[in-house]
């Protein structure tokens, strides 16, 4: 029996497989075929021109053409889905392998339509989570972006005035929503688009995806967690950290020492064939043994309760894992290490930096510095 | 038979139906169930809090909750798929609607388990095509803000200086990417975020997805259309001015007045229960009176070879289309009203506005000048 051909029906803007298989961006849906690895892409008038330019296939084919001469052979017009179908008898394709997300929509006519079908977990590409040189450096010129933007979040704190344990920029009461646009602009200036950026600050910082919003309060945690997408290679970034403007109290000194030994643990464990599971569960331990304990307290979840760490690369989350599940790690991966501690009462504490995985340890591809107080 | 119940997968910041469900942004999957009109989200612990505060459910169901309650009766632990099973049968439902484009891997185990399935082709809700007045006022709003960075975009250009045909501003070459920063940054003032903006100029402005790069040229068409999406609201808006820094050819300015003529057709057509094709038909009709044809030349579709217009909402690209197919309009839509030419050797020229359909006519929510030199 032959190979399956891969099928994948997306927008590559939203579907980084299909974007990792075809270089191609678009923002409509298209479809990208691979048969006997030759890679196809059928697009419409409007996309044909740039996708001959832009996509890394063999063949670009237009779906205007295909529904020629599908009208001329059947007399009948056809939908999208006709004209793949018959493209794919065209070229003798029986079976197919679709990613796990493919839609419903079309995967019951192609079932019905006789091929046979078999779709695949994620990932689609396993090899999508070892980057090469190229990924590496995009991921690295993300970072770099990343830092600029937070250093100049940074200087404003720091030049920021204290009145009444509020915080005062140039006159102004200084909030979470400034300190994001000058993140985000300062982001732009480096090809960087930066969403739903956390500059989260006192109570809001417990809850770890609290975007932040409001006034900034001096000896209060802030935390910074910025994930911006290079706008020309579309790879991410990913940074966090915590400040403080003004003076932190000593358990809050005391959760950052314990954060920040927290990363060094995996950044001492992190290399090839390492399981992420015991990178986790190391610096939960670690937390536990200096009195920060992790569970449900008074009817919320507090301590260290997210994971680890995740890949990174076309997606701001992707494999592999670095938290409860077993999950080995590879050379070549671009992992984060982020652990957390967040107390109710007390404020929330995380640092993230960026790693590759080598085959004897792993490299941090962050430059910045770690500070508490500003 | 009772109602079949809706169920949903995804993260809402890429799937609208999602977010217009339950108005709650989440970057990673959750499971959004409407049971005999009730709304059920189910999430994770980390997400928990923050969807109990914003979700417009009914009720926020824990799956770390399901998963206890499931390995107490089951003596087993639970992957995602048991633990919606078991809740969903906790509640009685045996048949279930899902939208076109829901996941294979979850569609497959949920039919295996016994459901009755049926999958919804777009829209998934039909209403989201109608907005209130609350998503007109955050449609406006997105324009508003879009319309303030284009203006910003022109100032530079006016400001610019021409020398052997090409644009200087403040002493440097003036670029597409210079001008994009500038929109985007200024959208940020706002809170929106643009991605994927077009300013493109001379030969790349026949392709009409062609996003622009390199130096602006004087005497040559810039087309920009810039489609920010809010950062709070999540609405969108879509706007595209074509201008000239210098002298307008003479065939460039009667495809200019021939475009702002097209635009004046739809804007007279425009109303509830008109055909958007009979709309995009008179635009074409005319287009080819004044002399401007559409077709395959040269190896290469030129003339006005895109739709009229389409919906605007949570999607850039949402119902009604207006364009080669029947799509009866609706009062309480928005649609874009976006004509082009496009020819080799001459350059392009595109013209979009944003209208509300209402039952006797339509209303401009756009309010920025058409002017073509500068």
């Amino acid at each position: 029996m032959s190979k399956p051909a891969a099928l994948i029906i997306g927008s590559s803007e939203k579907d980084s497989d299909l974007f990792y298989a075809t270089k191609f961006i678009a923002p409509d849906p298209f479809i990208f075929v691979e048969i006997r690895n030759k890679k196809y892409l059928l697009a419409n008038d409007l996309e044909i021109d740039r996708a001959k330019k832009q996509a890394a296939v063999h063949a670009v084919v237009s779906t205007s053409v295909l529904s020629k001469a599908y009208r001329a052979k059947f007399k009948k017009a056809a939908p999208l889905e006709e004209k793949l179908f018959w493209f794919l008898k065209k070229h003798r394709v029986k079976s197919l392998i679709i990613p796990a997300d493919f839609p419903v929509r079309y995967y019951e006519p192609l079932k019905r339509a006789g091929f046979r079908i078999r779709y695949k977990n994620p990932p689609f590409y396993e090899k999508r989570s070892i980057k090469n040189r190229y990924e590496i450096a995009a991921i690295k010129q993300a970072l770099r972006a990343t830092e600029y933007a937070v250093a100049k979040a940074i200087q404003v704190l720091k030049k920021s005035v204290i009145k009444k344990n509020r915080l005062y920029y140039k006159s102004k009461l200084l909030t979470s929503e400034f300190l994001k646009t000058i993140i985000h602009q300062s982001l732009l200036e480096k090809s960087c688009i930066g969403e739903h950026t956390i500059v989260s600050c006192g109570q809001q910082t417990i809850d770890p995806h609290h975007r932040g919003s409001g006034p900034l309060y001096a000896h209060q945690p802030i935390i910074m967690d910025v994930f911006p997408r290079h706008e020309q290679t579309l790879y991410y970034a990913d940074f966090t950290r915590t400040v403080v403007r003004g003076k932190a109290s000593p358990v809050l000194k005391r959760m950052y020492a314990a954060v920040k030994e927290g990363q060094k643990i995996a950044f001492q464990m992190i290399r090839a064939r390492m399981d992420g599971k015991k990178v986790h569960a190391a610096i939960q331990e670690r937390f536990s043994q200096s009195g920060f304990q992790t569970g449900n307290m008074g009817g919320r979840m507090q301590g260290f309760f997210h994971s680890t760490g995740h890949g990174l690369g076309l997606d701001i989350h992707e494999p592999p894992r670095i938290g409860a599940a077993t999950d080995l790690l590879k050379a070549g991966q671009v992992v984060t290490v982020e652990p957390g501690l967040y107390y109710k009462g007390i404020g929330g504490v995380r640092l993230e930096d960026v790693v590759l995985v080598t085959k004897k340890g792993c490299t941090n591809l962050t430059k910045f510095p770690k500070f508490l107080e500003l």
